[in-house]
């Protein structure tokens, strides 16, 4: 039976421009509060409005007992919601559905309760989304390993022997996790200019973005159990848009042998609303072949990848827009979310609600789809033309990182907004 | 004015053995049930006994404002205590202090309120004391760090050129951290055991315990700014035995080059006493000297090590008692808990409260002082003899491990109680 929510015939009764990223087959989940003063509550992007999921609660419209005794969109975050599962998703996600579209009267006609549980989303304050418990962080796109590997070690030696072997990954900082719009400031540190000389302390001259997707997951796994990829779908609520911004001098000097810290633990933003997994189902794609075959906890049944373009845009002070220096898709991670799930838990590590799995930098296989400054200047041998006349190898003070993303339906897209951000000078 | 909470000639009313982890010297904050019916609240350890906070403050034995507002006995973990700060945390001490002393009457002459507050150890649930946000891991033993560099590099390649100018350390997984008691189970994942050979999947056969100390978080920082090192101590609540389980073949598979992760995340075991830094003052004592000299930010004043022996206790299926197998201290910590402060945050990351900063494996000088299972077996060259007649060069399934520490004051000590944990098969 084909799902309604993503059928492209089926439009809501809010009007929803053909280009705007939150058409009724996307209906993203996010957490805002209607005025500064209101409690923060869940809500569903539609179009240029938001619906208040609490207030249609409120107004008798989610029925479902597990809704009653859980009271999911009363919350200041998703992560109650996330910890319902699969099932609850799919009904809430039907329900919101049926509320919207253009052919049901139920809300279409009632302009009072219009006026309770729809706001312009211009006016109203997004807040962060989750609670992320423990954030994960792939290393999952072979072309920003082998990117990487090739600067720092040469093209023959550029893919450690693990990487095609398993998704390499590192527990992230939660705490620095940020939303979207909030101001970065530049992170100070241990720097080491020059090879001979002792470190010094300073701020980060190398100041980095990185594009990646994440994984926001739903109930998990009890410590000691795993989950099995085919039943990894069950667990990831949905995604968002990352940027893991980056000192590569800290990071460089500080990463072995543990991995990245202090490089990566000063900001890590995302973007405010969580595309749910069921409106990206028509956008499976397969992923790059995988050779050598994974070991048989890896092995994944049909497509696992999904057909997200994204990009990434730049802005200095002297501009008035962004312009775009990265153009990719999410298509060509080598590790898909699902294998990432199951090899995550394959050791008995427990996942819980609002964990993040990102992905790691995004990059593909042209010059112009890389995922971070690193790549895009190539260590800043070929700094980028802005349209200003400028030039930039890395981030400046000053600086704003645009990043969006989206899947291209028939006559509609699934979009992600944007996952922004400020540059400030260090303190 | 020396501080009454530490003096060794103040006694309890509560008779407390000589031997005791918990003399009226040390109050350690925990969570307990007194039955398992019961919610979960904050106590404080008194030789055998736990005074029950939250029925104190219900009986009106704390009357301050901030308890009153916050109620931060009354909760399932510690995280709001600690959330609190400095100044509060010291006049909750004194008032226990004043409440549990032998020359006050207000609890040692009514037998009532005994009744309320008082329950025998033995006789509760404990509980994790903590919601940990952010989980750390250094690696701050030089001498753990030149006995793994050396097996794994050479002697003369044993320390990273970073390793002498900062705290190396990464983020470990918050999810997995258990309390004491709790059974582990054997990971799966990915193993290499021949060189030459694809990787397999399999239990792993080279599992590990880790010896550490984890220093728990009081209010700490808003992104973006730091904690100088000399107020690091305002931002540390109190310190907990750590088993930083360790599965040694999946470690060394993957962790090349972004760190630990799951060789790791299966399991982490922590005490469910927190000893509070005031107990720890009277055992300040030098650490090792530094050289090269850390540049500005990790210079402290003072002493700011801790003289507290830790022990690791073996005990396989066959024995009756744990066997002592490492005996070591955490004053050979080479970077102090304040630099791991000030490093941490040196970027602008944040610390909430109970985040926790473990130390990293502590070794000592000798073979019997180190604080792993790898170093002490040397990589399984010098399998350990049991008093059974059985060898260990790696923990095998059914046996259980038993970290414990205390600091030897004059006639009495500040201990720890113990981190356990048996190991299960691999399912």
């Amino acid at each position: 039976m084909p799902d309604p929510t993503t059928d492209p015939s089926i439009s809501s009764f809010i009007e929803v421009d053909s280009g705007s990223d939150f058409p009724i087959q996307n209906l993203p989940y996010g957490v805002f509060r209607p005025g500064s003063a209101d409690i923060p509550r869940v809500g569903v992007a539609i179009g240029d409005q938001v619906l208040d999921l609490a207030a249609c609660q409120d107004a008798g419209l989610f029925d479902h007992e597990a809704l009653q005794s859980n009271m999911p969109f009363h919350q200041p975050t998703l992560n109650p919601l996330m910890g319902l599962g699969n099932k609850i998703w799919s009904m809430v996600r039907e329900r919101v559905h049926g509320l919207l579209r253009a052919d049901t009267p139920d809300l279409r006609d009632d302009a009072d309760l219009q006026e309770r549980v729809l706001f312009d989303r211009s006016s109203v304050d997004l807040m962060m989304p989750v609670d992320v418990g423990d954030y994960t962080d792939f290393y999952s796109s072979r072309e920003h390993a082998t990117n990487i590997g090739t600067m720092f070690r040469g093209p023959e030696n550029a893919l450690k022997p693990n990487w095609l072997h398993l998704p390499v990954g590192y527990h992230g900082r939660a705490s620095s996790i940020i939303p979207s719009g909030q101001p970065v400031r530049r992170p100070k540190g241990q720097l080491k200019p020059d090879e001979d000389q002792p470190p010094v302390y300073g701020a980060s001259q190398l100041l980095d973005f990185e594009l990646e997707v994440g994984a926001l997951t739903g109930p998990g796994n009890n410590l000691g159990s795993r989950i099995d990829i085919d039943e990894a779908g069950d667990h990831v609520f949905g995604l968002v848009l990352v940027n893991d911004w980056s000192a590569r001098d800290i990071q460089k000097w500080e990463y072995v042998p543990l991995g990245p810290f202090l490089g990566k633990s000063f900001a890590t933003t995302i973007s405010p609303w969580v595309v749910p997994m069921a409106a990206l189902e028509p956008f499976r794609v397969d992923g790059p072949e995988q050779d050598p075959e994974p070991l048989p906890y890896l092995q994944q049944s049909g497509p696992q990848n999904f057909d997200v373009e994204l990009r990434v845009g730049l802005q200095t002070e002297q501009m008035d827009a962004p312009h775009t220096i990265c153009e990719t898709n999410f298509n060509y991670m080598y590790w898909s979310v699902a294998q990432q799930v199951a090899h995550h838990t394959v050791n008995g590590c427990n996942l819980r609600p609002g964990d993040m799995l990102a992905s790691g930098t995004i990059s593909g296989p042209t010059e112009d789809s890389y995922g971070s400054m690193l790549e895009l200047s190539w260590r800043g041998e070929r700094p980028l033309e802005m349209p200003s006349g400028e030039t930039r190898s890395f981030l400046q003070d000053g600086d704003t990182v645009v990043m969006s993303g989206h899947a291209s339906g028939d006559g509609y897209r699934v979009g992600f907004g944007t996952a922004e951000g400020r540059v400030l000078p260090a303190q």
